[in-house]
C-alpha cells in the first residue's frame, strides 16, 4: 500500500467519547470509524486486522475438524420461540417487523438457527459427531455501548456449535474446542488463560472463559504462575488421539475470574504461586447437553434403533473484540505494537526523502520485495511526521530509508515492539522480517 | 473433505419452491438451505464457492487501485433523510426501531454511509481520486423473493464508490471499474457483456450492466458477434495508461437488454453479426457526477483552494447471486459444472471400495497430494451414488478409483464439462488437475 494514495485517515486528536487506549489508538491510526453509536465502519487499516485475526481463528477451527457454513444475520422470531428464548432475551435483541408482518430479529447468537438446519439432515448415529461454525456479524442492542470495538451493538464473532451422540463424546468435543482457542490465541501473540466460568442464560454445566491478561484489563483475574510460563504452540495436538493431558494441565491449576474466585482454593496454592491480574474475556465454551437439542426437537436414531437426543455445546470467539484486547495488550504511548501474525502490513518502508533517486530506488526494491506486506511511505512529509504515523499504526518493522543510507545500499531497520534499531542490507532486512514468527 | 464426516446434506427431492435450475441444484447439492423467506444458509459446500468468488472480486478490486473497507449492515435512517431516499427507498428498506427509539435500517446499499465517511477526511484535492469498496451482506425486503440466492432478501453484494475531482477523472475511474469488471466475470469462466444501461433510481448519466448468457436468463439481451470472440484474459491491462482500446472496443458495438433495445441501431449491424440470446444481470456500474456528494456536503478545497465538489460513481457486483448465475450458464442434466476457479473443490477422490487396501492407500495418496482441493468420498456407499453426487456437486476433475485400477495405480480421471473419461497414472492426474486453467 503506497501511502500517498492510500484511505488512512490518521486524527490528531482523540475524540471525547474514546476512554480506553484500544479505542483512542485506533480512531487515531484510522483503523475505524463510528457510523452509529456502537456501529463501525472498518477502514482498510483495521479490515486487514480483521481479515488476519478472522483467518488464524478459521484455520484452527478447521484443524480441530469444525466446518465452515455461513448463517444469515436476519432470523425468524418462530425459532427463538421454539426454544424460549424470544421472551427472555429483553431489550439487547433488535427485533424487526419485515413488510408482510413477520417478526425478524437480528441474530445475537445461533444455537437455535444451526440446531434447526442440523435438524433437517441429521438422521442416524452415523451423522454425528459434527460441528459447525460460522464467522459472522451479529447484533447485540446494548444500552450503553462503550469502548470502541470490546463492546459494540454490531460485533463480528466466531461461533461453533458440536453435536454428539453422548455426554462422553461431547466433552471430547468440548477439549477440541479448548485446545483450538488456546492455539488460536497464542497465534495472535496472546497469553489467553482458560477460567472455568458460570454458565449463565446459555444454560449447561461446563463452561470456560478465554482471558486474556492485560494491565487494562475489564475485569480482576487470579492464577497459577505455572499457567504463564506454558508454551502452547511448543507441539501440535493430535485431534485425533487423547487431549487430556494438555487439557488436564489448564485445568488442574488454579484461574478464576472475580465472579468465580474462591478464596480458599487461591490461598492453598501458596503466595509464591499466586499471580493477580487484569483480564479480557475473549473467548467462551459452553457444554450444555440437550437443552437445545430438546427445545428444538432434534432427535437422531442409536445404534439400536432407538430416538436418541444429541448432546450439544457451543463455542464463541469475539472476533471484533480481539482487535481492542490485542491492542490493550500490545500498545505504548506512542501507539500501537502488532503482533507479526495479526499486523495490518508487516513493514512500514519510510522513504525520508521522495524525489531522491537513490532513495525512491532502494525503497521501490524493497517494496517489491515484500508484495502484499508493506506499506511505503512516499507521501511528501517531514520524516517526524512518517516517524510517528509508523509508530501509531504499529508495524512490527519500520524500514527507514534516507539519502545517505540509500548511497551505501543501508537500511535502518528498526523493531516495533523493542525500539531496537540496525543498519542492516536489503538482504538481511528481508531474512529478518521474513523469518521473525507469524504464529503458525 | 473427507465425505464420511463432512456436512453435506444432499437432497433427493427438489422442494417444491424451487422455480430454476440453480436454485434446485443449490439445494439438492447441499450448498444452501433456506432458513425465512428469500434468507439463506451457506452450508459447507455453498460456502466455498462464495469465498472463491469473492476473492476473484477482491483481487480485481484491488488490481484496478480500489480499496477493501467494510461498513456494518445496520446505518441511522438520518444519512438517508439527508440524501432524501429515505422516504423513496419504500418498502424494500427494512426498517429498524432500535431500543432508544431511533430509527436505524438494515442497508440495502451505502452511497449516503461511505459518502459521509469520506467526508471526514477528505480535505483536499490531493486526497482524490480514491474508490472504496468493500462486500457486505445487504437487505432488500422484496415482496416476492424468488430463484434461490439470485433473488434473495439477505444477499452478498460488492459495492465500490469513486471520488474524484471532476468529471474526466471520474469517466477514468469508471473506465477503470469496466474493465475490472470484465475481468472478474471471465476469470469465473463467464462470458458477461457490458450493456448500455438506464440510471435508474442512483441518477446519473452514464451506467452499464454486466450481462452474461444463459439459456434461462432472465430477460432478453441483443448483442454484436464480435462481443462473444473477444478474449478478456489475453492480456493484463495497465491501470496506469489508458484503458481506451478495450473500453471503445465493447462500447462501440451494439449491445443491449430489452429495456434498452433500438430496433434501427440493431437492424444496421446487419443480419450476420446479430447474437439475440437470454440474459442475467451480475453487475452493474454507475458514474452519477455529484448528486451524492452534493446532497451529503462532500467538498475538497481544489487547487486554486477554492471548494470543489467531488464527482462521484459507484460500481456492484451481485456476489451471491453469481453463485446462482454461474450455475446457470453451467450445468446440465445430472447436475452442477462448476469453472474451474470457482469450483468448492478442483477434484472429487471416488473410493469405489472403501476397505480395500489398495485402494484406500491409492486415494489417500491422490487426497494428500491435493491439500485442501479435494473431496476424498470414503463413504459407505455404492458406486452408483458417488457418480451421482459427484455429477450433482460439480466438480471440474473426478478421480475414479477401484481395486483393479489401484491394484495397476491407475486412476480414471473424468473431467466434468465434457464427460471425457482417460485412465493415467497418480502423476497424470494431477498434472492435469494442477494446469487447468484457474483463472488468474
Amino acid at each position: 500500500m503506497r501511502l500517498s494514495r492510500a484511505f488512512l485517515p490518521t486524527l490528531k486528536e482523540v475524540p471525547a467519547e474514546a476512554a480506553i487506549a484500544s479505542h483512542k489508538l485506533m480512531l487515531r491510526a484510522g483503523m475505524i470509524r463510528q457510523t452509529s453509536a456502537g456501529i463501525y465502519a472498518w477502514l482498510p487499516l483495521g479490515l486487514r486486522v480483521l481479515q488476519k485475526v478472522s483467518q488464524i481463528v478459521r484455520e484452527e477451527q478447521d484443524a480441530a475438524g469444525a466446518q465452515e457454513i455461513l448463517m444469515p444475520t436476519i432470523q425468524s422470531a418462530d425459532l427463538w420461540r421454539q426454544s424460549g428464548r424470544y421472551d427472555d432475551y429483553g431489550k439487547e435483541m433488535l427485533r424487526i417487523t419485515d413488510r408482510h408482518e413477520r417478526d425478524m430479529l437480528y441474530g445475537p447468537t445461533n444455537e437455535e438457527m444451526v440446531t434447526d438446519i442440523f435438524k433437517s439432515y441429521a438422521k442416524s448415529y452415523r451423522d454425528l459427531p459434527r460441528n459447525l461454525y460460522h464467522i459472522q456479524w451479529k447484533f447485540r442492542d446494548e444500552i450503553r455501548p462503550r469502548f470502541g470495538v470490546m463492546r459494540g451493538r454490531e460485533f463480528l464473532m466466531k461461533d461453533a456449535y458440536s453435536f454428539d451422540i453422548d455426554a462422553e463424546a461431547a466433552r471430547l468435543s468440548y477439549k477440541k474446542m479448548f485446545v483450538a482457542y488456546l492455539r488460536t490465541f497464542a497465534r495472535m501473540g496472546l497469553k489467553a488463560i482458560p477460567m472455568r466460568a458460570d454458565t449463565g442464560p446459555i444454560g449447561g454445566d461446563l463452561s470456560h472463559e478465554f482471558i486474556i491478561l492485560a494491565e487494562t484489563g475489564e475485569s480482576q483475574v487470579f492464577l497459577h504462575k505455572d499457567l504463564l510460563d506454558f508454551d502452547v504452540l511448543a507441539q501440535k495436538p493430535d485431534y485425533e488421539g487423547s487431549l487430556d493431558p494438555v487439557v488436564d494441565f489448564w485445568t488442574s491449576r488454579y484461574a478464576a475470574t472475580d465472579e468465580m474466585h474462591d478464596e480458599a482454593a487461591w490461598n492453598a496454592i501458596g503466595a509464591e504461586n499466586q499471580v493477580s491480574a487484569r483480564g479480557i474475556e475473549v473467548g467462551h465454551i459452553f457444554y450444555f447437553g440437550d437443552k437445545y437439542s430438546k427445545t428444538m426437537g432434534l432427535s437422531v436414531a442409536g445404534p439400536d434403533g432407538n430416538p436418541v437426543t444429541p448432546q450439544m455445546g457451543s463455542y464463541g470467539i469475539g472476533v471484533s473484540r480481539l482487535l481492542g484486547a490485542i491492542i490493550e495488550a500490545n500498545h505504548d504511548e506512542a501507539g500501537i505494537k502488532w503482533p507479526d501474525a495479526v499486523a495490518p502490513f508487516r513493514c512500514a518502508i519510510l522513504n525520508l526523502k521522495p524525489g531522491d533517486l537513490g532513495c525512491d530506488t532502494l525503497c521501490e526494491k524493497l517494496y517489491a520485495s515484500l508484495p502484499g506486506d508493506a506499506v511505503l511511505d512516499d507521501r511528501n512529509e517531514r520524516a517526524g511526521v512518517k516517524f510517528n504515523d509508523a509508530d501509531l499504526a504499529g508495524y512490527p518493522w519500520q524500514a527507514i530509508i534516507g539519502p545517505r543510507g540509500a548511497a551505501a545500499e543501508k537500511i535502518e531497520l528498526k523493531r516495533r515492539a523493542t525500539g531496537e534499531r540496525e543498519e542492516v542490507s536489503v538482504e538481511e532486512a528481508l531474512r529478518r522480517i521474513n523469518t521473525a514468527p507469524q504464529g503458525h
